[in-house]
């Protein structure tokens, strides 16, 4: 019953100076807003879907920007894991580490991330259904620690598209963790402009009112100050000046949706 | 911005007495809340999974007593029509005909139902991109009849499952009619059961809650006396007890969302 | 174990000679390949995408047409039916009745159809599972007439795609009535073009050639004689000048899947 | 329009007496179908549905095994590989590495795999479209090594069910790298026993059928002795007994299917 975080922040680390001015707006917003906040980055993108599309600024500059990030701003910070050693290392630094959703069935990776005794974000396999997360979560939970959030972020339909199953929410809901769901990825187009995804962001903030509405836990959405020139997923991130609009119109219904429990068990 | 409208009664016209008796219910309760009531019941069910389903009570019969459900508690009436000759003589009693999914590519059909100048609420086929309604409502819309709903009610997704997608709703509200999502038919399983379709009613509330926060103009939702024995869609259909609270949390997220229109237009 | 029937013909009956035209040739070339022919051609498209697409030579022209076919070239014909009356009238003349894919749960059109006692070839639905046939199946049947075949069409694959599942064509199978394979609407693309359906043509010589190599009774594939021309269905027909070739490969592959059964028991 | 290849063997490699055994058995049946044979084996199952799934033998034990294979039976030797530093290690001994379709898009694995100069055997994800296999193959070509199989192994269909586009085959030849149809992964059911995937070997047969009537290299299913009772994959793999009229049906097949290219391409 608490109220919604937002995860949000630009989709690569582009460099310190880039993503401390966008941390500096998200926690400025949110803060403003009355909502939690937690800071997102990648240092690597490890599954373009071109060779051409570029990976990253690293794990050694993404993490110390990261940590300054926290220090700087006081949110905890997230970033996504590709392999064991990485687990590790990013471990020793981030609040919350995140599984990608092509790896959510990793046994390895899964429990090397549960190892690290931090939070852990599993994104859903597009090619999982939302009841298959609760061996997902088992694995990280058979390292003791049960700091684990499932995370939709759509599910394969058709070629090139993503479907959101909102009754997926309630299902996941159903292990007992919280359930985040990301708004920016469910609207990606994948591999829909050939040598990379494409996306539709304008439907991204009716499925975080949706999202909100039957209740979970936390919006994962990314947003970016020029996303149509930014090195991946600019066609599905937020730009900056709809974040304020956004935390309006999902604290005002998170109110309501928080005050009444469903029925059916969410 | 006016507030939704609730579209609901039992899948089929029993008897007199149960149509009679499920309207006085959800005519009581919807006018406690605020909320404009139209009847919803079927004279036949056209279109079974089995044979051995129970087809329904007639024509004849069902347009009488919707009549008296209209004259009784001053609601609007809608029925589904199956044929042409259907779409002329239910047209001289219902308010609004509706057009059953399986059958929203019929020209001829479309055409008579738009000729008798009621409402026409549309389901999206499961088949059908919610982009393709534009098409099928000119052609309802070439009669010089514009009052159109556009209902979604579920998209095939794998076999005998359907999936929600909450981007066609503002997708289907491009077209400028309003958006009607049918909740009960959006958890149905076709063929679930072998000789009838299954469903899980149980997610209902909170697909109907999603479509309430993105904005749309009417929930469609079946709602009987004693569901688990009901001759049709009783997997699906909301127990009545449930009805007043559904309606709490709608109409509390209802405000919220058509004080708010979404960036994205809708 | 009997070598595979070709149903064939242009989506439409654009006239009297266009058909008898096509006819012709597609006798002519079954005949040099001992293949059985069925010719196909509709009088109505009752459910086109769009208002503009063209509907039809109408029913009255469209019989007479189809019986000088048959007297002409000795061959069965075959028609589509959208209403109970059209059922009977058309029983009258033609050899093969078939129910449209989105009609395939109507069940006073699939008993209409049966009890003209003319055999029925039933579409499954793009939303249809493989073993919900048994029960359409079953509606025609009830009267009777147990002349029925059951054609796949492709299943809803996402938007504005259908795929083939080749393990849907053994279950319907099951039932012990002949399987169809539609090659030709299996590579539309519904909706494709905004105002009518896309298509790849180029991949339905592949799709025959893996229902053959199945086992299956029938292929259904349209042929034109200008497809990217034609009223209907142009980008899915094939062009009369593959059909030589068309029918070579598939009976060379015919006269192997059939000498051997499937372990599976197709 | 060479002959194609068979790969099989078990899922995991339970032991050496039982890979041995089983090899024993392909290579003798492939010799006298006169069908070229790689023999497939899992050293480690690394993306289990659940934790309780058995992980395998490990990378020491199962790469002598592999080696005392090959070296016995003069077969090629497949395995897959999970990290970097696997397919360095794997790479050393085995003819073909393997990339499961979770990893696909890991662009690291796929350089690394490619690096080793081996053949690499590319499966596609459940949630590609065939054509984004240019990229996953564009990735590997980029170390210099051409080497590369593209292999289908079914893509997502809603939940707990895979569908083969056959399709999808043409479209990946169109790379101009050799096409691989794995039959038994195709027919499985992803988490459809709930600690495990199921599925329908029944089904198998009828697609590699089809798979090779549309023109594939080669045909990857997995058999076992005792299927019913094997760690993983038991529901879809084939008991070796079927693998004598399997061989017969696709030999007879394939010869007229590579004896006549189809218009299409493939």
């Amino acid at each position: 019953d608490k109220p919604f975080v937002l995860i949000s922040g630009p989709c690569q680390i582009e460099s310190r100076e880039h993503a401390l001015k966008i941390a500096d707006f998200l926690a400025t917003e949110t803060k403003k807003a009355g909502v939690p906040f937690v800071f997102k980055g990648s240092y690597d993108k490890a599954n373009r879907t071109s060779l051409k599309g570029q990976r990253g600024i690293g794990i050694d500059a993404g993490l110390l920007i990261l940590a300054e990030i926290r220090d700087t701003f006081g949110c905890p910070v997230l970033t996504d894991i590709h392999d064991i050693e990485q687990a590790k290392r990013a471990g020793e630094v981030v609040d919350i580490l995140q599984i990608p959703a092509f790896l959510s069935r990793q046994t390895d990776l899964l429990i090397a991330a549960g190892e690290t005794g931090r939070t852990i974000n599993v994104k859903k396999g597009q090619f999982l259904a939302p009841w298959d997360m609760a061996n997902v979560a088992d694995k990280i939970a058979s390292t003791g620690n049960e700091k684990i959030l499932l995370c939709d972020r759509g599910t394969s339909f058709g070629y090139q598209t993503l479907v959101s199953d909102f009754r997926g929410l309630p299902m996941m809901a159903e292990t007992g963790y919280p359930v985040v769901f990301d708004a920016t990825h469910s609207v990606q187009e994948p591999g829909g402009r050939g040598g990379s995804s494409g996306g539709k962001r304008d439907y991204a903030p009716a499925l975080a009112r949706a999202a909100i509405a039957v209740g979970c836990a936390a919006i994962f959405a990314e947003a970016h100050d020029d996303p149509d020139n930014a090195p991946s997923d600019g066609p599905n991130m937020l730009p900056l000046e709809w974040i304020p609009g956004f935390l309006a119109d999902l604290t005002a219904l998170d109110r309501i949706a928080k005050a009444r429990s469903l029925k059916a068990g969410f």
